[in-house]
């Protein structure tokens, strides 16, 4: 089955447009949704559909991109969905969400194809390497400044080709440089429910202010730290007698499981972003 | 804002065949949803859309009526989501969900307008009058035979023109023929999740189970009862210091939020109802 | 049946001397819960049991004061789990709160005697007078100065004997001398989940930012507003297509529900409060 | 830090009893609950206590037989909440909840030491060895019949000194007399919202009646499969778009966290069995 996503200024006729360019190639929908943003004035639109053949898919593609995409400056992607995305994985010392990804990626739960795991530690490298995945340690320290281990990270991503970045718990901060290079590419997992709790210890934050429920929140990174526009977020009730320890280890599950929706929505192609939000359609 | 909702078989073209009378004739998108199901091979489509103006919306109507409509034999109907659905409340004793359903209909929760309110007893006259909607006791008993206060309950929707008919804690069961009458426009509230704990007493069940869990089911009525087409389920968690009655007092709210958003839902012309299932849009 | 609430600085002992004494008086254990908070290093303990008979409760309550309570330093309360307790409610326009309190009192749901509703406005007079409640209209204007009205509000309460104060959707901020007078007594719904989007216009602030949950957070009013130790919080999933005026709706479910398991918790006295946290027992 | 366990009927002075005893003994309360069940007339007690010293807690423990435990003749245990519970895990084909425990036992999140892996398939050999723990492989067909495998498996979990016997998705029936002999030892979950769907193919049932939430129930095994005293459930919601295919892997994920915390909360000593009830202290 193959996705065309796309969107663009609010204007009549897009959707007649766009699906009159797949009948006539006998591409047949399957499911399919729309949203008319009131905030940006965006049209935001997702179709799977089957084509015949694939000529019919190629001929379909051209069709489209002369005519409806360009009528409406439309910003769009086709996709086949059942091509696993090419995923770098770029973590630290911790590991369950690296753990959670592993497991899923191999039962076919998360359709993504790991081209590279990151990280500034070697903690990793052994459950890495058991799932048969190339490991690359780049620690930044004195002798490796951040900036020359962000080039080769770089590298890295181009090098095996990969289009989705996963920060599974890594404890460093992207410079502006990258976050903008791979804009909309990059999804960060905080362990906290933004927009409360930003920054470090967000389960110590929690228990001294008593909160009745901590979460985490999966963001596209964006230069500015925990302010990205968020994909996803999931929560889980506390009480007085979890310890920061006990968050810990609930907040954990949170985490992964709140990270694996948002990389399951990305290779579902479900997630639009534009400017500070995201619609997931 | 008008919304078109259909359904038919599934065949190739029937988007296209959509937009493009509503591009045609001035109609625009605002928020639209397909699902192709692969269950029962029917296509679902629910379409928000805005008109031009008042001509717009006819040529529109007309134009689809002849066409598209004809071509896949299509199930439709156009409906203006600024009006409301006219209402027909059946109640008996219990008073939580009617309560709940009159507070969000007078603020505007819920797009209704309640044209009868229908009880077994007298108690919830009072709630009803207060709320200045028409009250109507028909007692099922010796002197009033079930099937005989059907007949009127019937005329009563009938003549008040009331399109859905909400069971808000009926304690009776409709017969065969009225269920068949009003099929796809009768909601009732289970106060359990179905298919667990079928039939009477349903806390208690659960109490004596230690179920760690209850719930509410909103669905449509069926000649089967508590077997109709589910439309909304809801939970709450419980432990063992909960007993019958507290768990009664937690599943009234989550029998009125349940059943209120099932209201919202068909209010909202997002129900396809395609033989024991629902699909919402 | 009653309840005994207390704490104190950890020591051992402290559960032996309370249920020696009351076992000594005829009071059987119904149901208990203790907690030693590492944070504080207090020790919290509340107790629900049946007295055999007048008697035996007086004899105890007589002997735990010279005992226990007296060498452990004990904050310490005994209370008739069946006795309402006396609340003033504090409300502005909004209606939803004050609704949902009145329905959860009168059928029972809430073990509270509403001594009085004080507000600002005079819009919601016609619902609790019909609700056999007075009401009293205290405006806050260039004629009615804060302090003033403040005064007027907390002679109402002593005169009433209220013991709980709750500010239903009250879109006034209590002065600081008001706010510790009540220290403990005063809880407030803040329509948002804190500690994310303080202050004004909560679902503003969360549509524009894109958040997929919101919530509402239950506290104890205290001089630093949105600041007060946490109650209860609960939220709800939203998406893309909730406006901020479906997000308000929906929002104010979960209000009226947070604020209802809050008085709920003080009602059976389950609420202790120590510094800036609450242990709910 | 140690827990102390008991049940019995309900009668004065038992917190007294407990609680004094553990004074005398320079054992310090830390939490504890108790609970009067009115269904059976039990009273159930949980006690966390730190001795002062290892004669303390020795001390302790034989004045606490000699009196209280004799007194009201309670079921009683004292554990050493430090100490991993020995686990046994019976396993099939699918490895998820498998997989899920073994990374939780790893990183410390599940207090269980792994005494052995048994399956009746070679399937899990791999993942299990490479964890470093024994993989037992125990067919059950015309050859080895289930009688005589049961027999096997008894013997291993006798041998190891396995306390707990977890069945993590293990596809085979115990017999009577296995379930006997464990009785209130084996977790089993169930990939179910039970009562709801017994039997084969839940999500399949939950697929065809439309349900609009699935769930796992995580149960202690008894004679009438399905029919197990509930220990813990998790639910999920679903809609149309979610096929039988995508509701097992949201299933899968439901109930690895379901089974997780069942044993978690046994190995916690939280869980109280009583007839066909559980109570979760």
């Amino acid at each position: 089955m193959n996705v065309l996503c796309l969107h663009c200024s609010d204007k009549p006729g897009i959707v007649a447009a766009v699906a009159t360019t797949l009948a006539n190639h006998e591409c047949n929908i399957e499911e399919s949704s729309q949203f008319n943003d009131p905030l940006s004035g965006q049209f935001f639109m997702r179709v799977m559909f089957t084509p015949l053949n694939k000529e019919s898919l190629e001929n379909f593609t051209t069709a489209f991109k002369d005519t409806a995409a360009k009528t409406f400056q439309m910003h769009w992607d086709i996709h086949d969905l059942a091509k696993p995305v090419k995923t770098a994985l770029l973590v630290s010392k911790t590991d369950h969400c690296l753990h959670d990804i592993l497991y899923r990626q191999r039962t076919g739960h998360l359709n993504i194809d790991i081209t590279a795991v990151i990280s500034n530690h070697e903690t990793n490298r052994a459950l890495v390497e058991q799932a048969g995945l190339p490991f690359h340690h780049l620690p930044v320290d004195a002798d490796h400044p951040k900036e020359q281990q962000e080039q080769k990270i770089s590298a890295i991503i181009d090098k095996t080709d990969a289009e989705l970045i996963v920060l599974a718990r890594y404890m460093q901060i992207l410079s502006n440089d990258m976050a903008q290079k791979y804009t909309g590419r990059v999804i960060n997992i905080h362990h906290s429910f933004l927009p409360g709790f930003k920054g470090a210890n967000p389960y110590r934050q929690a228990y001294e202010r008593g909160v009745k429920i901590i979460g985490a929140t999966a963001h596209f990174a964006s230069e500015d730290l925990d302010e990205g526009p968020i994909i996803e977020q999931e929560i889980v009730h506390i009480d007085h007698r979890h310890t920061r320890q006990i968050m810990q280890v609930m907040g954990r599950d949170t985490e992964s499981r709140t990270l694996a929706k948002a990389i399951d929505l990305y290779a579902k192609r479900r997630i639009f972003l534009h400017d500070a939000r995201t619609v997931i359609l």
